[in-house]
């Protein structure tokens, strides 16, 4: 058999354009001799489509686009993800609550559905839904009532989704006990740093457990802060990998199931995955918004020069400009360094003092300013410069923290914070070292080799505030990735004091994180919408 | 039996000093002779408790304060609301994601506990957990099992929890079967306009379906954006309601079930209730934050008028500081109503003039700014100058912005829409109205009657760039609300062209509430946690 798999890059909402690209990847398919092709989880309408999944007229379009894909199935196999929808019967009557509108009438399904020869053979939805992390699924889905198995080509394929596949004792088990030979899963993965590798042990437990094959097909590209890294494969009986398409890249991949055999895994460098998501993040959300320029605000540190030259391989150097905000406290070395960087990128460079700016400030208010309310009047009025630039060039502006900071609201709200996204919101500062040496030559050595400094009073230095980096980024990756307590943080050796000191820090800035934003997803745990956390509470521990 | 309804307002994961203060309401009732004391969901740790359930810890903390709550309850029945956890078994093994860290390894129960005489005489876990609008129980717990009666001083028993009480054929129903007389719901419900009378056609419709009398207790006080309202009450077998506790007051409020008769209801003017909500969601947000005192920009418009009378009423006046920043646009009318209204109101008032430093900025930026570039810089400057007069005394912006405006974008991010809450953000423009005349004397006429202004350019009125404000609210209502597509508005008979106008406003400016100040829930579909919407899609209709 041909089997083709496709990675598409849907725009969310975009059904007609996503179907369009569909069709044309299934003309492709057959064309090229495929009997089956493939495409991910939601792949009609972009996942996640959240609330707009009850937007009234929204799947009634998805089941018009379905409709299209099954007359263009004539002569070959569809297997694609989309909505469907039934009246509800004989349960939950949300009495007195129709006004909420959120879906209280209909059931609707996350699904797969196979379609042959113009005809839809069936349709498979979803049975475990994610309601985790980033995931809200159980907010908008019906969980199918079980699993089946389906004839195609003298074949028993089972079909299933995403999470379908992640749960022991679930559909995949179902359908090989019903004498499936290979399983499809069609999912809506986004990226995290080693989740290749994750899914394909997952992957591979579940096909030998069942002695099926197993074909894994992923969505590519960004829709806010998630990055779908693609990365489709085969997995054999006997737990081999049989086939690897390329991660972040689209396309039809198309392959003779008569002629796999096992290959080895090649090992994604965890950094190189990173940068590849960021810019992919970035490139998708200013390419599906109607956006091509950005402005950075470029200090002479290592974050901002990350998150320049991370702009410049996204969108290309003609579309970055880097503004130079010095204030009376900016100090020569950064004016060097932010310009010999601007120029070795060759992106536009704008030197715009804010000393002015920020006298007249003080001198329109009642009283002086000193202190910490100072230094946040600077970030301010750099954050205004930077928006009236954005605002008057129809550019975005892209915000510069990092997640040590970030974690510990070592940032000002409406000053360096402000933009629509934030690239490297969810690298510790460690990690913004590791792939700013990751890019070579790019940023220059000085800029790396710096003791980092917000620079709005004389002398800083980030370690003068905080714990050094290499300790605080040891901390936090305790704390919000594995939730460790203060007990389980002074058990793992960590001094007393400091982690009292980054506790406060870290609970007392949530109103902080509540405003900035999106950051690009790549650690397990990002602040975003895979973290729930009240503002207002009084644990502190 | 003599019943007690506590109406706690806790502090989110204050379980400590919640603990003490339903110790304390233990010992009144026990003094005042109650057989059986009822608090609400989740009392101990407050609602929701988010993410912070997944911290470790958490939930053993919570449960040793029901270990004090048990040794609490000699001579009288208890029931509380609290957490309780199980290692899973036998199911859901979520492979390779144990980093998540969301609770992989335990099931939790969001519970009733019925204490008796020093022992824990039986635990109910919600049955319905609701994964809709705010909520995200699916996010954290497991329902439970089945529904049980409990005995107690020869009566039967059926407790359930929140939406336990809100599912056809749920618990309640089976408790019945079973042979409870009572049936106690113990809920964390918050307010929107209208609730009370919707919770009590529910619970009558419940107690006649199944011929019980049902008891409901109800937090008060506000948790982020939310308002939790109180109203407990009891609805007798024949559906007449048999007492009424006060909306928004904390208390523990004593009757004797033997002495009980039918009541009128006794109806809240829809605009009373919406002024005691937002009254105590400012007040509860600075006090469980540890803050006193807020900062208002005044603009001698309805919309800051309106938040400074109602911060005034939350704080006192002395806490209240107005802040007046013209610019060389601003009107001498509106110089006199601000100056007026904050004389009249007895708050502080400062005068900030901004025109210095927008000259600043114009001469700093290396193009003249005009149009809506020119806007945003005022705003902003505005934002900026109210942020440092906050930071500078350890006070609070309130945001100004309305619904309306928030809908369609008509707002300037880092601008008009800093702050730490947004008190009107879920109020229409035509109910800001609506509850400055309700407010009396207090906002003066000529500030209601005027037309509204941003006042960012010469002559500008708020009806030159969008569509009078009934028509938006209108079309804005069935839009947010019913979700009603342009096909269903056009339908309704708004014109064609306004529609898609409001679409296009609406739809572009997600951006701008992702980054926006909590606002206090007062409708069935506030923007904030109920509603998620993506930023990045193509869907405009």
């Amino acid at each position: 058999m041909h089997l083709g798999l496709v990675q598409i890059n849907p725009h969310l909402g975009a059904i007609d354009r996503n179907l369009r690209m569909i069709l044309s990847h299934i003309d492709a398919a057959r064309q090229a001799g495929c009997d089956l092709v493939v495409f991910p989880e939601l792949a009609i309408c972009g996942y996640p489509p959240l609330d707009l999944l009850w937007r009234s007229g929204f799947v009634k379009k998805m089941e018009g686009a379905l409709g299209e894909i099954a007359r263009a199935s004539e002569e070959i196999g569809i297997i694609v993800g989309g909505v469907s929808s039934r009246a509800k019967k004989g349960r939950a009557n949300l009495a007195d609550r129709s006004s909420l509108s959120d879906g209280a009438e209909i059931d609707l399904f996350n699904s797969a559905f196979l379609f042959v020869d113009g005809v839809l053979v069936g349709e498979e939805a979803k049975l475990m839904l994610p309601t985790f992390d980033v995931y809200s699924e159980e907010r908008y889905f019906t969980p199918a009532p079980g699993a089946q198995v389906f004839e195609f080509r003298g074949m028993r394929l089972g079909i299933n989704v995403c999470e379908d596949l992640w749960i022991d004792d679930g559909p995949t088990d179902t359908q090989a006990s019903l004498g499936a030979d290979w399983v499809i899963n069609i999912s809506a993965s986004p990226f995290f740093v080693g989740k290749g590798a994750i899914r394909r042990r997952l992957a591979s437990r579940r096909a030998v457990e069942n002695g099926v094959t197993l074909v894994y097909v992923n969505l590519v590209g960004a829709q806010d802060e998630l990055v779908y890294d693609g990365g489709s494969f085969i997995m054999g009986p006997s737990g081999d990998l049989l086939y690897q398409a390329p991660y972040f890249d689209e396309g039809l991949f198309i392959l003779d199931t008569e002629k796999l055999a096992p290959i080895v895994p090649q090992p994604q460098p965890e950094i190189e995955s990173i940068r590849r998501a960021i810019v992919v993040g970035i490139h998708d959300y200013l390419a599906k918004n109607g956006f091509s320029r950005v402005i950075i605000g470029l200090s002479g540190g290592i974050d901002s020069a990350l998150v320049a030259a991370l702009a410049v391989e996204a969108l290309g150097k003609e579309k970055v400009t880097a503004v130079f905000l010095p204030s009376e406290i900016t100090s020569q070395e950064s004016r060097d360094d932010a310009t010999m960087f601007a120029h070795r990128l060759g992106i536009e460079f704008l030197d715009i003092g804010i000393a002015e700016v920020i006298d007249a400030y003080h001198s329109a208010l009642p009283q002086s300013l000193t202190g910490l309310p100072a230094e946040n009047l600077q970030a301010r009025a750099r954050g205004t410069l930077l928006m009236a630039l954005a605002n008057e060039r129809n550019a975005l502006v892209l915000a510069t923290g990092n997640k040590s900071e970030i974690a510990v609201g070592y940032n000002t709200l409406y000053g360096d914070t402000v933009g629509a996204i934030a690239p490297i919101a969810d690298l510790y500062k460690t990690q913004v070292y590791q792939l700013a040496k990751a890019l070579g030559e790019t940023i220059p050595q000085n800029i790396v080799e710096k003791a980092p400094t917000a620079e709005l009073r004389p002398g800083q230095r980030d370690e003068d505030d905080l714990p050094p980096y290499a300790l605080l980024d040891a901390i936090l990756l305790d704390l919000i990735e594995k939730n460790a307590s203060r007990k389980d943080l002074i058990a793992s050796g960590f001094p007393e004091k400091i982690v009292d000191e980054i506790l406060s820090r870290y609970y007392k800035s949530e109103y902080k994180r509540r405003q900035l934003p999106l950051g690009i997803k790549v650690s397990p745990k990002a602040f975003g919408i895979g973290r729930r956390m009240p503002i207002t509470h009084a644990y502190r521990t």
